[in-house]
């Protein structure tokens, strides 16, 4: 296709292709644009937009140029048995998300350095019980996960004034924020962590990496902040740890299985906070210019930003 | 007294003297200073340090030639009966409280905006039941009291994003906040606030200033965080006004009787998240440096920095 043409892209959205085709359409107004429920040729897509679509779909796209995911995960692209071996993957990057994961650490991570946690089982008591208030820089605080928005967090907590440390599978440099980097520093930076804010992505290396052996690195006390994938975290190990008092609790925003079902003993938990995949939304305004942007790039022969390495899988 | 004279300082604070003494002599070594159970001679005392001091106190304190408050409220020294006309009433300012009134106020208020107040009702239902994400600039905060500690709370929760307005009884200017002042001004204030949080010191003026009339003013769904004194809000109007649905719910850190009785409605109420007056104490520190600084200017005929104004009462 030279690169003047009016390209063909397809949009599965897990029902909200309506919202993204109006602003792509908007965006891109010579481009044809499908949703997955509209008469559309499969060999003639040049860009798929994918969310979670249905199986069987990256088969039949035999000329797409590349796969955009409409949020900063992979993993349902990557893990498609039939995708192409020499097509672009590419994820959002940011996208109007780092904010939201800033507000929603800012406040999880909070929720246990100034007592909320205890303070909530003090006002089912009707118990006025003050505890003394801590200094913000002694509360350490550890990112795993430094893309984007990992490294955004990261950056804002240290700016607040908490004790910030940074952990992620190759080196990278942030101000004011202690890196490490790679399997053998890991249990050093758990070890130096009061509050573990997990922002990986959901790979091979991360499904489980969280499990009873690791989490026992985290000092007596320590708290969990998850709002990346629930599979990272092993969930029966994270219970027990939480229940025996090693670790003071859990603020949870994604689980193994979501919606998490009815009487699953995160529910109500003393302990546990629970919120329903709800930190950070694609937003779709910034989210179409970054697809946009990317789609003239490839367009030129250029790299697109946020392509998708496969081995690692992020 | 010379001013090069050691002089006598006195010290209450409800039984936490020891600890106030250790660090003023640390600061003051050629000072002579006594805790309030210590044999002293009440003429002798140059300087007195009060926390919600004994009564009559300070009417045997005959050549006191200044009295520090240990906190940012003064309303424990001026309704003395007994104070004398002429002596100089200082309070402390920020004094390491600004940060922890930062910290209480930034979790307060992304505790409304980002629904956190409905996921912890969901929480107890097994429901797993996702909000859109609001955008932070669409919430419209307001700080009433624009003092060190409300205006640094402002400051940041405009650099957070939020769009910010304050109030105060005198015009104030900061950056990035739209300021109001002044009676006139207050409905229009109130109007535009979705958030509103409560800095005001007790004063003759703020005292149930916060009635049933003037909180609804606030646009419908509108919340309030209040973390600086119990009586400049009416507690029954605030609760009908949140059982009425008009309020969406409000985050307390103080109450007209503290603590707050066991079984008062407050306790344990869906919407109302209480905290046992922890949002910010006083540093030792720094306070006590303030107040040694404090003193020197006094020694050396100055004006003090924090010097209350006896007729607005902060």
């Amino acid at each position: 296709m030279p690169a003047s043409a009016p390209c063909k892209i397809l949009i599965a959205a897990q029902g909200d292709e309506t919202r993204w085709k109006k602003a792509m359409t908007a965006r891109l107004p010579d481009a044809t644009i499908y949703s997955q429920d509209e008469d559309y040729d499969p060999a003639e897509i040049d860009y798929a937009l994918l969310w979670k679509q249905p199986q069987g779909m990256i088969k039949s796209l035999e000329n797409v140029r590349a796969i955009f995911s409409l949020g900063a995960g992979v993993e349902h692209v990557l893990s498609a048995p039939s995708l192409p071996v020499n097509v672009p993957i590419v994820r959002l990057e940011d996208a109007g998300m780092a904010q939201q994961m800033i507000e929603y650490h800012v406040y999880a991570t909070l929720h246990f350095m100034r007592d909320f946690d205890h303070y909530l089982r003090h006002e089912k008591e009707d118990d006025w019980h003050p505890h003394d208030v801590a200094e913000i820089s002694d509360f350490r605080v550890g990112v795993m996960g430094l893309g984007a928005l990992g490294a955004a967090v990261a950056t804002k907590l240290s700016d607040l004034g908490f004790s910030v440390s940074g952990w992620s599978r190759r080196m990278k440099a942030i101000e004011n924020v202690a890196t490490f980097a790679g399997d053998e520093t890991l249990d050093e930076f758990l070890g130096q962590t009061d509050i573990l804010i997990c922002l990986l992505p959901r790979t091979r290396q991360t499904e489980g990496l969280l499990d009873s052996a690791r989490m026992s690195k985290l000092p007596a006390n320590a708290a969990i902040i998850n709002a990346s994938r629930g599979a990272v975290i092993v969930e029966e190990d994270l219970l027990r740890l939480v229940d025996m008092g090693h670790l003071r609790g859990a603020f949870l925003d994604v689980a193994c299985n979501e919606p998490l079902p009815k009487g699953h003993p995160f529910w109500n938990h003393p302990k546990i906070r629970l919120t329903p995949h709800i930190a950070a939304a694609t937003r779709i305004g910034p989210a179409v210019n970054q697809i946009a942007e990317n789609i003239a790039r490839i367009e030129k022969g250029e790299t697109p930003a946020g392509l998708v390495d496969r081995d690692t899988g992020y």
